[in-house]
C-alpha cells in the first residue's frame, strides 16, 4: 500500500503545483475590502424605515445571518437555553438582550453600532417579560432562523409577534456595490481555480484528490475559510450528495466539480462539468452536457428586474424537457448567495416573488440519471451534468460574477 | 522549547497512565444497554395519549433531541431551507415531510417506528401547503427547537401552532428505568474519572493537560464521543467560560473540573472543586468550599417530588447568603440532563414548575469571585468554588446519580 500512497501523492502535488502556477496570478481578484462600518449604520438605517413602513416596533433575531448582516455578530454564536436576543427596533437602535451571567462574553464581542442598549435578565426572571417590560414593545418581526421557543415566550409575554416580510428579506437579497465587489471576487477566483484544475487533470485521479487540491489551492489564495467542495465522476454525479470514496477518473467521463468558499464572509458557489485535455466523452453525453447549456441561457436570459421567480425556473426546463430529460432535472434552478450559502430569493416553481436589481442568484440547472434509471434513456451508466454561476441581476440581464460563462468542457 | 515540551508529555502520560489504573476496574459502570426499540414505541404511545389531552392533531419537530427521543432522529441532522419535518399525531402515526430531492438520503436514516407515511413535496410546490392538504390538521404543537420559520409557514397554510405544553415537555423530562440506567452509569464513571485524576494529581500540570487526560481516559472507557470539559485553576475559575492558556496549578490554588460525556446518546455533567493530595488552600477558602456544600445539601434537601423549581434555587442560596457571598452565586441552581446537556426542568428563580419523579436534574451552586471583586470579600485574588451532582428525583428525596457526593477537596 505504500506505493499506492505514494502515487496518490504524486498525483495531488504535481497537479496542484500545475494549477497553482495558472491560478496565483488571479489571487488579485481576492483583493476586495470588507464591508465598511458606515455600511453596517446604513443596513441599520434601512431595517428602521422598513420597520416603521411595516407597523412593526423591532427586528429580533438569535445569532444568525441577519445579526452578521445588521451589527456584525456571527451566526457561529453557540445558542443555549438562555436566549441573547439581538434587537433593532424602527428608530433604528440597537439592543440586545443578554443574561447577566454572560453579559461580560458578549460584550467582547466586535459588534457594530452607533450607541447601544444592554437589557440583562437574571436567573430568577423570564427573559421574555425582561425584553416586554425594558421595551414597551407590542409587535415585533423575528428572523425565520429564530427558535420557535423565543416566539412563543414573547407571545406568551404579551407581545405580537409576525414573520419576516418580503421587503425586509429583500433588504438583505438585494447587495449593494461593496457586497458586489465581494461576491465577484470570490467568485471569479473560484471559477479560475476550477479552470486551472481542468487544465492541469490527466485520468485516474480519485474524486478525494481533486477535494484536496480545491482545499489547498484556496488555502494558498488566503480563503481557505468556509471551503465545501462536491466532486463526483461519471455516474457517481447522479447522486447529488453521495460518491463512492476512492472513484478514479475514466475514458468517458465527465468530471463534475461544485465548489466554493468565503471573502469577507460571502460565499461562492461555481459548478463546472468538465474534461481532462484531450479526453472526450460518447455524443449522446456531449449532447446533455449541450442541453443543460442552453438550460443555463434560459436562465441568464430571464434573470433582470421584476421576472417572477417561478417563471425563470420554469424557463430553464424548457429546453431540459424538449430533449426528453425533463424528469430528470430534479431540483430548483438556483437560490440567493450572500452571507448564507443558501438564502433569499429561491428560484424554484413555487415562488411567484419577482427578481429586483441587486440580487444575487445562481443560476445551476442540471440533468441527472442514476445508473438504475439508465436504461430510461437508452443508456447502460448513469451520469450527471450540472452548470452553475451565480449572477447580479441587473435592468438589462443576468451579468455572471464568475466572469466567464463555460462554453464547452473544455473550457469550462 | 523541546524540553518544555517533553517536560508536559511526562505529566500527561503519567498522570493518565496512574488514573486510568484506578478507574479501569469502574468501566463495569458503561455495561449498560440502549434504549430498547419497544421502548421508542411506548414513548409515541404516550405522546399521542397526550396530544389527544391537549385537543391537538399533532407533534411537529425538525430533527432535534425530540426527534432522538421518539423516532431516533439525530440532530445531527444538517438543517437547511428545505423544511425536513417529523410528525408523530395524536393516533401514534408516524409520518415525515421531506423534500422530493431528498427522499432517498431520508429513507436511509436508522428512524423508529411501526409504520411511516412519507409525505414529500416537489421543488415547485410550498411544503406547508402540501403538509396541511396531506394530513388536514388544523392545530399542530411544534418543537421549541424548531425554526420560526416553519411555523410561520404552518400558519400562512390554515393550521394553527401552539408551542409545547409543559405536560409534553416533562414527558421527556421524566426518566425511565433503562434512561436512568444509562445516566446513571455515564455519570458515575465521570465522577470516578475525576476522582482517579485527583488521587494521580500534583502541582505544576497545566490546565489543558488535565483536559487531554480527561478526554483519554473517557476514550479508555469507550466513551469519547460527546466529551467535554471545564478545567480551571485558582482564579481562573471565576470565568465560567474563560480560562488562561498555560495556566499551571499552584499551592494556595482550587482545581474547578466540570466535566462530562455521552453514553447512548444520554450526557454526563460532574464538577468537583479539589485539590492534589497533601496540597491545602487558606482558611477562608476551606470556608467557601464547605458553604457550597452546605448549598448543595440544601438542594438534595429539597429534591424531591411537588418541590417547586423554584424553592429549590432559593433554599440552595440560603448557606451562601448567610455567609456573604449571596452576590457571588451568580447562576441557577440547575437544569435538566437527558438527550440533552441542558434540558427542562430547570430549577431558577422564575420556574413555578414542581418535580416529578424520575425527573433527572443538576444540582450545582457556587461561589465565584473575579481578582477585580476579591477587595470586596477582604481577599487580593479571585476564585471559584461549584459542586455538581446529577440527580434523580424520587418520593423521598434526591439520589446522586454519580453514586458519591463530595466529602472534602481530598475525597471529591
Amino acid at each position: 500500500m505504500i506505493g499506492m500512497i505514494n502515487l496518490v501523492d504524486a498525483f495531488w502535488f504535481s497537479l496542484e503545483s500545475c494549477a497553482w502556477n495558472l491560478l496565483e496570478p488571479h489571487t488579485a481578484l481576492l483583493a476586495v475590502d470588507p464591508i465598511e462600518r458606515s455600511e453596517f449604520f446604513e443596513r441599520q438605517d434601512r431595517l428602521a424605515s422598513a420597520l416603521k413602513d411595516a407597523g412593526v416596533d423591532a427586528f429580533i433575531a438569535e445569532p444568525s445571518a441577519s445579526t452578521a448582516y445588521y451589527a456584525n455578530i456571527s451566526d457561529t454564536f453557540e445558542l443555549s437555553e438562555r436566549p441573547f436576543l439581538v434587537i433593532l427596533d424602527k428608530e433604528a437602535q440597537f439592543s440586545y438582550l443578554v443574561p447577566t451571567f454572560e453579559a461580560g462574553r458578549i460584550a467582547n464581542l466586535d459588534m457594530i453600532y452607533k450607541d447601544k442598549k444592554v437589557i440583562a435578565w437574571a436567573e430568577e426572571e423570564s427573559p421574555y417579560e425582561v425584553l416586554a417590560t425594558a421595551t414597551g414593545f407590542s409587535k415585533i418581526m423575528i428572523d425565520e432562523h429564530t427558535r420557535y421557543m423565543i416566539a412563543a415566550g414573547l407571545q406568551k409575554a404579551g407581545v405580537e409577534v409576525v414573520p419576516m416580510s418580503e421587503t425586509i428579506q429583500s433588504l438583505r437579497a438585494v447587495k449593494t456595490e461593496a457586497e458586489i465587489m465581494i461576491l465577484r471576487g470570490i467568485n471569479s477566483y473560484t471559477l479560475q481555480l476550477i479552470r486551472s484544475i481542468q487544465s492541469c487533470l490527466s485520468l485516474d485521479v480519485t474524486q478525494e484528490t481533486l477535494t484536496t487540491v480545491g482545499h489547498n489551492l484556496f488555502k494558498r489564495g488566503g480563503v481557505g475559510n468556509g471551503f465545501w467542495a462536491i466532486v463526483l465522476f461519471g455516474d457517481q454525479a447522479a447522486y447529488p450528495h453521495g460518491g463512492k470514496h476512492g472513484k478514479t477518473l475514466s475514458e468517458g467521463e465527465f468530471v463534475l466539480m461544485d465548489i466554493g468558499s468565503e471573502l469577507h464572509g460571502y460565499g461562492s458557489d461555481v459548478t463546472r462539468t468538465f474534461l481532462p485535455n484531450g479526453v472526450t466523452v460518447s455524443d449522446d453525453l456531449m449532447a446533455v452536457w449541450d442541453t443543460v447549456h442552453k438550460a443555463q441561457s434560459e436562465g441568464f436570459n430571464r434573470m433582470w428586474a421584476n421576472e417572477t421567480c417561478s417563471d425563470v425556473d420554469a424557463a430553464s426546463r424548457s429546453p431540459v424537457k424538449a430533449a426528453g430529460y425533463g424528469p430528470y432535472y430534479t431540483h430548483r434552478l438556483g437560490h440567493g448567495l450572500g452571507l448564507e450559502m443558501h438564502e433569499h430569493p429561491y428560484l424554484n416553481g413555487a415562488n411567484t416573488e419577482k427578481l429586483k436589481v441587486g440580487e444575487v442568484v445562481t443560476n445551476e440547472p442540471g440533468i441527472y440519471v442514476t445508473t438504475e434509471q439508465a436504461a430510461e434513456v437508452g443508456r447502460k451508466v448513469g451520469f450527471g451534468v450540472r452548470l452553475e454561476d451565480p449572477i447580479l441581476v441587473t435592468e438589462e440581464g443576468g451579468e455572471p460574477l464568475t466572469g466567464h460563462r463555460a462554453s464547452s468542457p473544455w473550457n469550462p
